[in-house]
């Protein structure tokens, strides 16, 4: 069986999805910064690595994406498909599960 | 691994979604002012710190949002993702779990 | 943590939602006026006292609404977000949880 | 709390609902009348009282209702709201719950 | 309480409904005729004494029935409400529910 | 109660939906046919024998059938309904539930 | 009973489906080539083997698929009908099951 080979740069996401290397948050406030260390408060955050091309409208038309590469990016726990590449944890999302950008 | 950054101020929700801060509910009376006590009869309220641009219609347009930043809210118990910031609770909400604006 | 002042007036729904006040169902016959005592005939009632602007389409319009306040109010048992202000009971209700106006 | 008064003659139901008075289904055949006495074998009949304005489309329009005031119905079994006036049953139905008209 | 009078040809189905005399499936073959003694096997079929003026959609249009009276049909089990009327079994079912004609 | 013959040619499906004769399938390789025997990997596959004239849309058009009489086709498990005639297997399914055709 | 030859060239998904050869993800990195072995962090992968015309819209226009017959993609586990065809496995997916093109 021949194997198909992944490389972070090689995955190109579908329709309206993302792909995105998942960070650790930390939070900075005028003490320094802070890293919470409990489980329950983490928010799941990463850097969009590549995008989608956006999903079809009925009408045949590709809906705009809303994010681009290089966001850094609040999301749904819970949602999409986690993939390890190189040592590091990266998840494949529809646009729809990313709440919010960290500028 | 690189760390995300969060601070109340770099949060900007996408979509239909609002960055909301936790609050206390109290009431204004003739009497002076009350706060329930009773936990089921806490109402979810909050103040909208930032917005998304809408949500996007089948027609690619931005649905205009009914509520903005400075709006205090009554919303859905349990709807929305919830994050810790600088010892403040917040919740990510869609705009269709905030139920009414409180003047 | 600053705390949100509730108070009747204050609270303006959003969309389709409507604020009610709860109140209990009476029955005019000729003999007189029946309170139903038996909580399974019991039907919800209650007066609107704030009505949200209506439902957004998707083609951008606000969907007229069918009540209005003042209306007294049937609907739907377990429909809803309760709250208690000033020791009295309000519901804040979707209007297609409204089953139909008491005139 | 204020009481909000029901009669039949007061409840004007939303929508597409109809406001139905609850009958008993009786067979008309060469041999006469027959009463089911079985209740799985009991078909919900009623007639309708007062009918809603119709539902709004997403044009804003309302969609005219197929049933009218007078209209003996079958409906379906656990379709509905039931309420009790003056000692008899009756019901707040979905148009689209209302199976047949009886004529 | 008044009761409503049921008899075959006063039940006129509204929307996209039928109305159905349920039968009992043959199979002609060279050999005869064989009737299906395996439940499992059996299909529901009938034949359609009544139809309904065809689903509304969003245009305020009805949809033309694709059946018509004296129609003979298989239909999905547990579809529909069952009802009895001269010791014949009759079912009211929605044109989606038919699978396909037997002519 | 009259009786509804039922035979191969008579069946003629509703909407969207096709009549299917379900085959065993068999593979062919350079080492011959073989036919798989572990149920698991047993696809379900059939020859159609009647199409409908396909689902009705919003306009009131009907969406062209993508099948025809004739074609070999896979399907999903579980999908449809069964149906035995003249000691034969069939399957009435609905135009979706076909995965692909095999030419 | 007659039986359908299967074999992968004779294999058209309809919709917008696509039959895909399943394979295994191997990560190229600087030290070489490293084969997951870790079921759980082991991505879906396969190669694209033929596709359908496109899912049809309301319009009747068929939705240009964004993948193509060689495209090797990332799907969503548990997704798909899997055949075995020539010892080799395959996968039978709707597109919108396809998370990602591996370049």
């Amino acid at each position: 069986m021949a194997a198909v080979s992944l490389s972070v740069s090689t995955v190109k996401p579908l329709g309206d999805r993302v792909f995105v290397k998942v960070s650790e948050a930390e939070e900075k406030t005028a003490g320094g910064i802070i890293l919470p260390d409990n489980a329950k408060e983490k928010p799941q955050v990463g850097e969009i690595v590549s995008v989608g091309n956006g999903k079809l409208n009925e009408k045949g038309e590709r809906q705009p994406m809303e994010v681009q590469v290089g966001n850094k990016v609040l999301y749904s726990k819970y949602a999409g498909t986690d993939i390890k590449l190189g040592g590091d944890d990266y998840v494949l999302l529809s646009e729809k599960d990313i709440l919010a950008v960290v500028s």
